[in-house]
């Protein structure tokens, strides 16, 4: 069996980590040799995510497509398809990835909860005082494609600063979605796996830690009351039968003191999910490969009561190389250290510490000690809660 | 940091799984692109662990040199270490699981358990009647190199037996360790691992379960008494120490009425370690790396009450590939499946199947049923315990 991966990022990295233990042969599109995944899988093609020429070739030459990202020729992908290629997810189900505008219509065609929305696209009459009045100041204008970890993703104070916004990405022909601006209490997530037989698993809801719009540490458990961790996943089960999900799947959601709202969507796995490589009985990225391969999924419980995953990020200009501190990281008592082979940039996500056991405020404590260790930055946000 | 392997077995695939969790640049002295760890690993040469224009070359392009088995050039292994080069397990250590001869001269200098044996050469005037004497009929005659697997052991009845198969082994030029043969009530592995610096740290001990000399399961906890099983790991220590080993290494002990005894070591990850993946805080692959690097040492306790190891064979000529049973094996709740990229071969070692949990019957049972469901067969002799 020959999984094609579109993509040679940390994801990729990880499925072939998976994808070697269950005897499957990853033929992967990577744009260079020092993509992440590159050192480790043979059978590499060089090219890129939206050349149609390069997506053929590698369709042509495995059993089935799957994605490192969602930054892909979606038109190329639906002709593949269509001529009778298996790719998963399939690129009607990454739209809803890719464009937040369509994942906020799906938001309203199939009843999920959602903030206050309004759509808004290049050669719309736009009024923006209208738009404050229905979603209140300040409000939020997002992308709808292109944007990621925060990025694309503007918090605007009055009606001059969503004019400015608005202009400028509408003249770079850019939709924009407008949202009402969530009192945030949590941020969730829930990850599911679903197979083209319509099996679907679900890993325990997970709430993540945001600083400055990126995701720094996932705790489980968390301090979410469980009957909110079960409306989060049956949010994402509704979504994945809703989009035909095959894969895995993160639901990325607000909770709110109205209740959950859906943020965002990736289909594929996602970083809130690494915990499930060391404290799951299966990880996120094997049962990604058993999904796209129709394969029976494994199951999804934990092994241990607790478990904390620590994003390693590149310290400040200046800093040593990542390697320098992985003496120290290993001291750390049960680290798992995951590296993703890339060179130290500060704020760079280079990879992260999941550390299990019995007392979660122990676990938490230890995983960051490792990820300092390896030169992550402490916010001070998350300095307060480990000391 | 780049670690070299010289040859691309199941042992290199594994190793270069856990190298990507740690950031650890692969590069790989293969023999053939269809060896099993080619398709994970980017960097890889081809040429033979005997050639020691080969053996340069690598060495001269990583950090440090380690090996996925042991049959290579330790002559040239032990110029290029006085060149400079870190060759871990260094040649010197290796020579111990490549020469029975020299290994139970070792058992002899250093007071470990030991059958009574004697030392045959080619060359050597034999005297077979008192070879029985000494030793008692029947008796094991082992090549002093190139066996494994149960693969140049001969048990031998009588007096002309032992003398074919001695003058068999002189003809070919190879030595023999004849030894009394042990009334085996258990078979036992003790599994180490050693740093530069002396760190050394030991994984439980482990019961084996060989039918015709291959390795087919391994339990824990078995019913090893704790006594036993801590003079087992004494051995190893001891072992590990008088050879100054730095990675992993497995030392294969028989229980017998009078005692333990030494059968044989591996230098390397080794069968009865595999378990670790699943079942240990950090796998024996994982530590191995560590090891040879100079870097801290993981933890080896346990993370469950029970884990069950079976091993994946092919099965009798004219079976259905591995991979058509992989679908039902994947069914079995809690099967961590290690398939190694061969193709299937009547008895050929093509994976294993872990298990871990509460219940060490239940774990075992169904670790079988997964390595069953990819073809292998259940010897009788195991059979009777899982039904």
């Amino acid at each position: 069996m020959r999984v094609g991966i579109v993509g040679g990022g940390q994801l990729a990295r990880m499925l072939a980590e998976e994808a070697s233990a269950l005897g499957i042969e990853i033929v992967l599109l990577a744009e260079a040799e020092t993509d992440g995944a590159v050192a480790f899988v043979h059978e590499v093609r060089y090219g890129s995510a939206h050349d149609p020429v390069a997506l053929r070739a590698l369709a042509e030459e495995v059993d089935v497509v799957t994605f490192d990202h969602e930054l892909v020729n979606l038109e190329a992908l639906h002709e593949l398809e269509n001529q009778g290629h298996r790719i998963f997810p399939s690129p009607e189900a990454l739209l809803f990835a890719v464009d937040k505008a369509a994942m906020r219509r799906l938001c309203t065609t199939h009843d999920l909860p959602a903030p206050a929305f309004v759509l808004l696209s290049p050669g719309d009459v736009v009024g923006i005082n209208e738009l404050g009045v229905t979603l209140g100041w300040p409000l939020v204008l997002k992308a709808a494609r292109g944007g990621y970890d925060g990025r694309g993703v503007f918090i605007v104070e009055d009606a001059a600063g969503a004019d400015q916004v608005i202009k400028d990405l509408f003249a770079a022909g850019i939709s924009v979605v407008a949202e009402e601006r969530a009192s945030i209490l949590r941020e969730l997530a829930a990850l599911v796996v679903r197979r083209p037989s319509g099996e679907l698993l679900a890993w325990p809801a997970m709430e993540t830690a945001q600083v400055d719009g990126v995701c720094r540490e996932v705790l489980l458990p968390g301090t979410v009351e469980p009957a909110i961790a079960a409306q989060a996943l049956e949010v994402a089960r509704s979504v994945a039968e809703a989009i035909g999900l095959v894969g895995v799947m993160a639901v990325e959601l607000f909770e709110t003191p109205e209740g959950i709202v859906v943020n965002e969507l990736a289909l594929r796995p996602h970083n809130s999910g690494h915990w499930t490589q060391d404290g799951a009985i299966t990880s996120q990225f094997a049962n990604h490969l058993r999904a796209v391969l129709d394969l029976p999924l494994g199951r999804t419980e934990m092994t241990t009561p607790a478990v904390a995953s620590v994003n390693v990020f590149g310290g400040p200009e200046g800093s040593e190389p990542l390697l320098a501190g992985l003496n120290d990281a290993l001291r750390v008592p049960g680290a798992q250290i995951h590296l993703y082979g890339k060179a130290t940039r500060p704020m760079r996500k280079l990879g992260h510490v999941n550390l299990t056991g019995e007392d979660a405020s122990l676990v938490r404590r230890l995983a960051w000690e490792a990820a300092i260790a390896l030169g992550t930055p402490l916010p001070s946000e998350i300095e307060e809660h480990i000391r």
